[in-house]
């Protein structure tokens, strides 16, 4: 395995307070929250206990309370649990002080980011517990439009590794790539032509065949992605190629398989569904009401 | 059931074009695809065919296709199938004749698209299947920052209808609004002095004596939410209805349950899971690779 | 009358701040405020009273407020009268304090946001002030580009109730509407089976004998637009509706025949005027100068 | 007058468009126009006219315009009016071709902005008619969030002159400038310091004795705003300054009452209410309805 | 001599603050700064001073320390020069105390912001010492896109004074307008047909002949610009003038002509390299090691 | 050598046309090209040549021609060299015949971007040719705010190779990211404990004692910066790293000494003045004037 866990760095609010502020935005339309507006007394302040009603691993509590913050920049926060740790069923994640018309106006965009993030979160770590650290899990490219950077976080938070972050910042060679280009040499001879010396190169085998002309190639390829090969292929492919790059696999592994991929030697297993296909974490928000 | 299927009109494309462009930009970052440019030829043309794997409902064509055009203002788009449509395992859905750079820049981006609202279309599909037009089914607000526009539209794609589209268009006085308002008269004789003529009100009730404060009220609502209900209590609530208000079930309806709470004679039925936990349909982009 | 008038709410700031300081670039260009960076000392605070040198109904003092903020945010704001309140000719509004150059900067911004919002304030409330309470005044969808909200909220601190927000919130069906669809019955099916169950329909009539066909619609329309109809054909139109719907009156009505609308018995009172022609409330900013 | 109409020239495309998709935007929402998609025919075809159904001066066609071709690409306008120029009660100004929903969809946002722009040319066109060329017309910074630079435009069209476009282009030294400074002496001297070789000084002044101040400055300055003057100290401002600067009256300066100020010889008169205080022209879409 | 420096005044925070955050997230990207986060424990303080490694006149300190700013909202900065002021070589600059991370993703943009702009005032101050005074200093409209302000304000830091700032505050009739007018009278004419009362009017001039054709028209010209004479021309077209109107020297003037240009008794100096070839001033941060 | 060049691929529009407009926008304010309209004709149509005053390498011509497309669509550009490609002194590089207004109105804009990133270009190239191809030439991240996309791009263009992009697609561990570790060994540990799997890590050294101590880290480092090494201490450094990771050098190298460094048989040589000093190319428009 090549790629351990760090502490989890916060997210800078940067990256963000912009999306967080298009999402109330979205929700308040022209005329805001007219149902707190009709029924919540101006002023009045309640208090709020965030509690995640199944077990998972909580992501994104930062990115959810900017939206308390943005409504209420008064609001008072105290976190109970940290992004990338675990809860237990019922777990109290935060208790908010807010105003209470604020606390129902972005009720929702808070509880939808947290709960999609830790949704990713808690879905990433049972494939790192399953793996048993013998490999790293990544997402891929195959996220939600404008929450990227969100969900490559998510996935740290869940304890994997992200995989190339866009499109400029690695090289990754898949099948159409070598079928336009003309074969894997010529592929490989167009990436390292173009390649900065920070930039990493990739290539996608199908087969033991493809694995060996990429391993023939003069330079190699820093990181080869054996796509849909099964776990006897697997490893086959990391005895053939002998740490002289590092595996990927990738390809319709789910939690019943991901131990035995990881178990075949691969350093990387990659799983699309991370974030295409979330099942976000059940999370509330218990309101307060003040007694008068 | 009060809510029938209309043709679906498409999403006006300012309402599309601006999130398929960020996306883009997201995955192009500073450098645009590397990858591509290493191994693609300058001005190749190629043909690629959008396909489904799996069945399901069509939704997002346009928005997906999109993408192409924003990277090659010359891409041409054959569509087999239109948004609201079924697909057959294996289906063709469109052909894209396009500069095939451009083709493979915009791949990832219009398949994270057209699989997410397909996946929403799909889903809402096998709900209303089940239901057999006894009742609407609708999503809530519980959406992806961002991309609301696009989810409830792939709702309506499915066949479902829409709910509230955010918090300004309609009065949904929920549990913790009636606790703070002082109860259930207090919160609707606040929701009528603030809605103006053509905002609806609905309320949410969690037993079936709130339900009988509500219709004891002068003026009743519009609709009332019936939250986490079990069937008998739902039918016991539709009789003691009796057609006053438009009733809505919701709170962990599945697949497996819609049936027999359509049965019960509610109006409309929500399902949160439509839109925030979402399994994107599994769609590909098969390039044919051109022969010189 | 069926809007009565809740306490106004105040619009959150993130709906209008960035409408504040796209005004405040737009006027500071590229330079900044030269004037005042020539003539008056870095550094200098200055005190200021917004004063109103006309009686009428104040509206927007945060949303103007938030241009002296932005240029200093240490500026403090002492409000005497709260949106939605009287002024009296000569009423004093608030004290600013304030770095002077700030609040020469950001003056013109904030009393041209001011006595807009104001002046659509104090004509509504003239409006719902000859009605006496027997019908809501709306403003319509005749709105100035980019200000929707604001003027919308003034309409409201002016005593008044807000028509549609924008076009996806209500279903008006409008004369063209009819033509196109080939008649009212075809237009109210076709709206029947595109509206959620959230959404209002509304349909204009031109004559009591249109109005006798919506009558006569199976399920008919939540709200009916009388249209340039005489005070006469008014009071006939709520004789035969006898409650089935909300009567909506419009066209050319004025401060001096909105009273004898009102007596026909109408519920709503739409006036276009209130926010697309505005007389801007006389408001002026006197500066103290500090003795040194 | 110094100031001569020259032909007007059209606004760029660049300055319109991002006022216009915003302002479709702010009406569409999320959901779009959902009664045209309920009661319009998709593909449908349909004609239009723009009509004037008073008499007044055009003034954003073009912006108007691209409303609709916003909406639909392939809208077809012909124009039967042009900016600038005169419209009789009744004129057709021009003709669309469009599809139905998007001429529908369009139509508000279209005439919200084309009779505002009108509604200003045409009181600038009267006030123009009113001096009889004496004296130039302007407008003032009494404009409307984001919409300054259509607002100068239609002053222009309506045959008026613009003043300052922001706190940036010239040094206009007010009252309070002039007290801060502590005098006009001083005012004045440090304008000349700050100014650029391109950047026009006015100052204002609101006695004769503050007039022979500025005249006896050394540098004078190039402009001296003469705030509300009667039009016999006008008159005796003209002769004390003697052609060494030009001068502008303002102040409470209505249709009633320009002509006279015209007639003391002042070069220009501004006029706040042009833009602050605008009453739409009453322009109408007359869609034919296509016989099948 | 008429352009004479003021104070310095500071630019808004609302003209720059879009600049510094774009070029963070321009730098953070999805991922943040994963440096810093792999390297530097989450929490840690650090100290770092801002110092001159060369003699210069400093320019955007405010703008750069934005930067810190924006990523830790906690930082502190102490700062020992001002804009406008002298740099010794190896002269302190200004301390910042901040989150570690914070500090050093922060870094590059703060130093990118400071040594461009610094580099602007150094050089710009190099010319206005060259003149003695007897000439202003003036940048032109060849700057680099979306860093006008900034540009125009490090000039101004520098000693110079600015030319127009875009292409409306003034008009600049070059000799291709003059072409396509037909010649300089009728280039004149339309120029004052157009402008305001408040915009100044500039012509260029190639040769004496058309001096004299510009000084022949009956209103002359604001200001003129002399493009590319030789000293003795320039001598010769100050004679002519005679204070007629002011006069603007360009074209390839450098550090090593500026006196001879300055001494002709020209008032204005304009400069293209001021912006568009900038050399960065070397500036950098030196960070302090906190002892544990 | 490890980077050679590749043909370069055009930058995509959807990276350079917001930038365009923008600066458009800048210049343009609110009232567009006053100077233009008031001296030239509407509707006149003129030809203009972009020509190369002095000898250098193209950059950006797609990008500044997009000025002229914005504010005419029809213009029509038809270019006799392409990015990447020598220019002789006087070098006619592309016709553009365009309205005149449009082409006078773009023309700053258009040249601004030009002659910036030919310059980058052309230094770089300078570079590139004083190495023979023993070395690749990068930038650093010194680049200016909001035009990183740009200058990255020039680079490409003059032949150089691309330094990280930005702050998240590889590690580099500088000497304060060391200091802040505790040492060099902590650094990479962390490094490499965060970085994913298409992550390069490069770290900086100051000292051959300090490159001993990366070289005998377990895991090496995959390119090691040499910074401010003299060529002796390069040579050296090349001897005793023997291939095990690329070496880039950096810190003062000029053209007058890149020679001897690329000879020391480093990689890598990054010049942080190709964006941070760029001297613009004199690339200038002759328009011209259209016979009638």
């Amino acid at each position: 395995m090549i790629v351990a866990a760090s502490a989890l760095a916060p997210l800078p609010r940067l990256l963000y307070e912009p999306i967080v502020r298009a999402a109330l935005v979205e929700d308040l339309g022209l005329g805001g929250d007219i149902t707190s507006e009709a029924t919540v007394r101006a002023g009045l302040r309640a208090t709020a206990t965030l509690r995640s009603r199944v077990r998972g691993v909580l992501a994104g509590l930062d990115v959810a309370c900017e939206a308390f913050r943005l409504l209420d920049p008064d609001a008072r926060i105290d976190a109970a649990v940290r992004d990338g740790e675990a809860l237990a069923a019922g777990a109290r994640i935060a208790q908010i002080v807010c105003d209470a018309r604020a606390l129902l106006g972005a009720e929702r965009t808070a509880l939808n980011l947290l709960s999609h993030l830790s949704g990713i979160a808690s879905t990433t770590a049972r494939y790192v517990a399953a793996t048993g650290g013998r490999a790293a899990i990544c997402e891929t490219r195959k996220t939600l439009p404008g929450l990227r950077a969100l969900q490559k976080y998510a996935v740290r938070a869940g304890g994997g590794a992200n995989h190339r972050l866009r499109l400029d910042d690695a090289i990754l060679i898949k099948d159409n790539h070598v079928a336009l280009a003309g074969g894997v040499t010529a592929a490989l001879d167009g990436a390292f032509a173009r390649a900065g010396h920070l930039v990493k190169i990739e290539i996608e085998v199908d087969t033991l065949r493809q694995l060996d002309e990429v391993l023939a190639h003069p330079r190699g390829a820093d990181v080869i992605l054996l796509d849909n090969f099964t776990t006897e292929a697997l490893a086959e492919a990391v005895r053939r190629t002998g740490g002289r790059a590092l595996l990927e696999a990738s390809g319709g592994i789910t939690l019943e398989t991901v131990a035995a991929v990881a178990a075949t030697g691969v350093d990387v297993i990659s799983i699309g569904a991370l974030t295409h296909s979330v099942v976000a974490l059940d999370i509330g928000l218990d309101i307060a009401v003040p007694a008068e």
